[in-house]
């Protein structure tokens, strides 16, 4: 069974062993109502999808065998350390469920990228067919969700990459703008103020960045002020990290990424502009777009079950 | 033999293989007269250091067995690809000596963190001893020589990470203020346009940032805004770096880190508070100093050695 906690909502299912969905269900998140509610309203979610349920079109019961659960913010496989978006502080994996199978705590982002390395775009990079003859190909991509939060899977070399003590990756908090704007994280001017999907809504008026995107196809002033300014918050992320860990790809996903062309034409444009001195990595939208976060759970799942052999 | 070329000196050497430096010489590099100027300077550092040379208290005579030439910007194992500071393009390893010894070509700042690596601070946290609860240790360093410009050997597990291209480590060239003043690559608002050495020098009108460096502890008031904003840039860019890739410490080194405290005090009182909800990597001044480039060109020299067994 795997759960994938996003701001906005959480997604629970059963992934099965070759990372098949089996069944998808989407709940809100409470995130409004406080922590506590969250972590209530998951550890429900977790007892709902823990019952044998039949799928499919033959009925055939399924019976989940463990438990994986990715969340944002700092995470450790025994804590959900930090949140900005939740609220959260060292929340000890247990208080996530209340069911007797096997459970793995992981980072939403991580896990989506892991999922993207075993099934999505970007898994050609590792064979070294990028396409591009200065490139070695051993797998050097940024996997970059963007929704409710940002955060960045850091694949080196093949392998997902997490620090010296597993908080790599959160490119969402650094200063793109360091006067710029407050962020719900107490810094100022992150990426994530001004580019993440709940950041681009709020600062048009709306509900969700979808509506943004449509106002910005219809031409619409703000919402191409608010658009322009995340992408041009983006590009200098994305700057950034090439000149520091020199990718071959990078691979956006996550809900914003459903704005296709809206987001990725006007990326490929920019980001060459801000590297002078060497070629920007190839750009492209995931391939499992919102389902990265969810197939990533189902795989720290199966790993939990595993490790409880 | 050795040779790290720097915008301002050139260092030239013999390396013993255990890492002694058995014989230093430096010369001025002629980067005011251009790149084929410069090019030919190094050829001739590298044939006088080639012949044989007594040195040591015995009268020891030393051949040298092969050459390490470590220069500074996009560099391959056979073409020097770009130096903005000096102006070169695609310049092959041939052109930089013209004696029949093995020849390895390298980038200055990964061998410098090669040689902090094997000689200096920090290979204590490769064994796991950095003194806090919170870190893994597996040594997830990044050494920062800031000179007459500001690159990175980013070292992750214990190994030096060079990227899809061998381009990883540009931190002098990403962007901390966007909208702040040109670099010499032709970006704006690069950390190196405000924190290298030759950057904080121009700006205050000095030869050298030494002399800025007395300026600030006199209570210069140019010196001292000069100074604090280097010292911002750099906070920005070690803000960036431990948000994406999480380091338990951060080694200085270079020229400038012969400021010391004038320069790690400051750092260390504002790293933190550009992260408000992680702990900063601890700061420290590199124990090699100047003299790690020429060891990690001595590195590059026995490895060219070797290959040529």
């Amino acid at each position: 069974m795997a759960v994938d906690v996003g701001g906005t909502t959480m997604k629970g299912g059963l992934v099965g062993r070759d990372g098949a969905l089996l069944y998808v269900e989407r709940r809100v998140t409470p995130r409004a109502e406080g922590p506590e509610r969250v972590i209530a309203a998951i550890s429900a979610f977790v007892t709902d999808l823990s019952r044998p349920r039949s799928v499919g079109l033959d009925g055939g019961v399924l019976e989940p065998v463990a438990v994986g659960l990715a969340v944002p913010g700092l995470v450790t496989a025994t804590h959900a350390v930090f949140s900005a978006a939740f609220g959260w502080r060292d929340v000890p994996v247990e208080a996530f469920t209340q069911v007797s199978l096997p459970v793995a705590l992981g980072h939403d982002v991580r896990s989506a990228g892991e999922a993207e390395l075993a099934y999505g775009t970007g898994s050609d990079v590792r064979t070294g067919s990028t396409g591009s003859d200065t490139r070695s190909g051993a797998g050097d991509v940024l996997y970059l969700p963007i929704g409710t939060g940002i955060a960045g899977a850091v694949v080196l070399s093949g392998s997902l990459y997490g620090g010296a003590a597993g908080w790599a990756g959160q490119i969402g908090h650094i200063p793109v703008w360091p006067d710029g704007v407050r962020c719900a994280c107490g810094q100022r001017g992150c990426l994530a103020a001004y580019a993440s999907a709940s950041a681009i809504a709020s600062r048009c008026g709306e509900d969700s960045a979808a509506d943004v995107v449509a106002r910005v196809t219809a031409g619409d002033a703000r919402a191409v002020a608010v658009w322009n300014e995340a992408v041009e918050a983006l590009s200098l992320a994305l700057a950034t990290y090439t000149l520091l860990l020199d990718p071959a790809l990078v691979v956006i996903g996550g809900g914003l990424s459903l704005a296709g062309d809206t987001l990725i034409a006007p990326l490929r444009d920019r980001l060459p502009t801000l590297l002078t001195f060497r070629h920007p990595p190839a750009l492209r939208v995931s391939a499992l777009g919102v389902h990265a976060g969810l197939l990533g759970a189902g795989l720290l799942g199966w790993r939990a079950q595993e490790d409880h052999l």
